[in-house]
């Protein structure tokens, strides 16, 4: 009989890993992606992509006007994005973005009859993001536990991390194993439509070293 | 000095009522409403009408393409809105709706500094609907606690339920008092975009008797 599985998919690195590993748990998956008004299609592009290379049972993009609320480097042309570190909270961090993405992929899953719902977040790399702490995935596991029709029954969809403690290098060796076609995902805060990394933002800064301690050649195309 | 409140805003009463209730509280109400694919228009002009008439320091309008995920009549059109009560949860549920919503109102309550979300659920006349249980508000609250910038310290705004244990009468009655104009807004599933209601729904029937119970004129333009 089988089971049934939500992954959030980014078009990103970490997330078609996260897909990789639910499809070799032997779920079905049902992708979902989010237009909510980031600086650039690429990464939509690359989701879709990474969805049918990897045969997901469906995939959705999901229209959300995060650019009326704002408040990130991401969805506010008036926040540029940085290139360098930043202490604390990076300005790309988008307000409730992880929260909102799970309460969706949480109504998908009612549709779906998903068991399980897959978030590519992670604690080692997490350049400060509150939404991708542990504690921040445990809490939405209990809310998630009471909020849904199963939840009058006191149950939800088990929210799984499978990247939460691992190294991006870690993270990329274990996708090659899996067959992840890295060239498919783009992981920059600020590609071209048609998917040219910057090589300068903190997330392209994170997947080059990625690649290199991994010992695996980077695929990414950059700008010259 | 003034303290922000973001107020969830229907268009319909128990949400107009809230306003009134969250204003009468010395709070500066940023509104928040959403275009998720509902069947008429009528509770988003609603909104912005209610908005309006109550001084909010902000009103906003968010996309929400719920229709992707589907599984309710209000954002699948291949289900009918029943016009008689229904046994167990109604298909007027809107999977994860509430959690979608306070997920959003919790976004802007860090980019507006609000300390408060107020949200006119309802356990009295909730029609079965999981998210709007106490138990659902009190998970949300412990996830609102560590998901934002707040939350690396381990605390976020706190949501506010006032209507939560009130009959519709009392709700009516208690609006009344605050000056709410109920002409302003829309409860009906399927009103027209004008704002004309069904009278058979629901959410109708709920609202009719609440003024009759109140013994308040019910203001409410029915179809002939």
């Amino acid at each position: 009989m089988s089971k049934n599985a939500v992954v959030l998919l980014s078009g990103g690195l970490d997330s078609a890993t996260c897909l990789a590993m639910a499809t070799s748990q032997g779920y079905q998956c049902h992708t979902l992606a989010f237009d909510y008004g980031q600086r650039h299609r690429a990464e939509l592009h690359a989701a879709e992509r990474v969805s049918k290379a990897m045969n997901a049972s469906t995939h959705r993009v999901i229209q959300l006007g995060l650019r009326e609320i704002g408040g990130s480097a991401l969805t506010d042309d008036a926040i540029d994005v940085p290139e360098s570190e930043s202490e604390g909270i990076p300005v790309t961090y988008v307000p409730a973005r992880n929260t909102v993405f799970l309460a969706l992929a949480l109504g998908l899953s009612e549709v779906v009859d998903a068991e399980a719902i897959y978030i590519g977040v992670n604690a080692v790399d997490y350049s400060g993001y509150p939404d991708c702490r542990p504690e921040f995935i445990d809490a939405f596991q209990g809310m998630a536990n009471v909020a849904t029709r199963a939840g009058t029954e006191g149950h939800g969809p088990k929210i799984l991390t499978p990247l939460m403690t691992m190294s991006k290098a870690e993270i990329i060796q274990h996708g090659v194993e899996l067959g992840v076609d890295y060239g498919l995902t783009v992981s920059c805060y600020q590609a071209t439509d048609q998917g040219i990394a910057c090589g300068k933002c903190d997330s392209c800064r994170l997947r080059h070293k990625g690649f290199v301690d991994a010992g695996v050649k980077d695929p990414t195309p950059y700008i010259k």
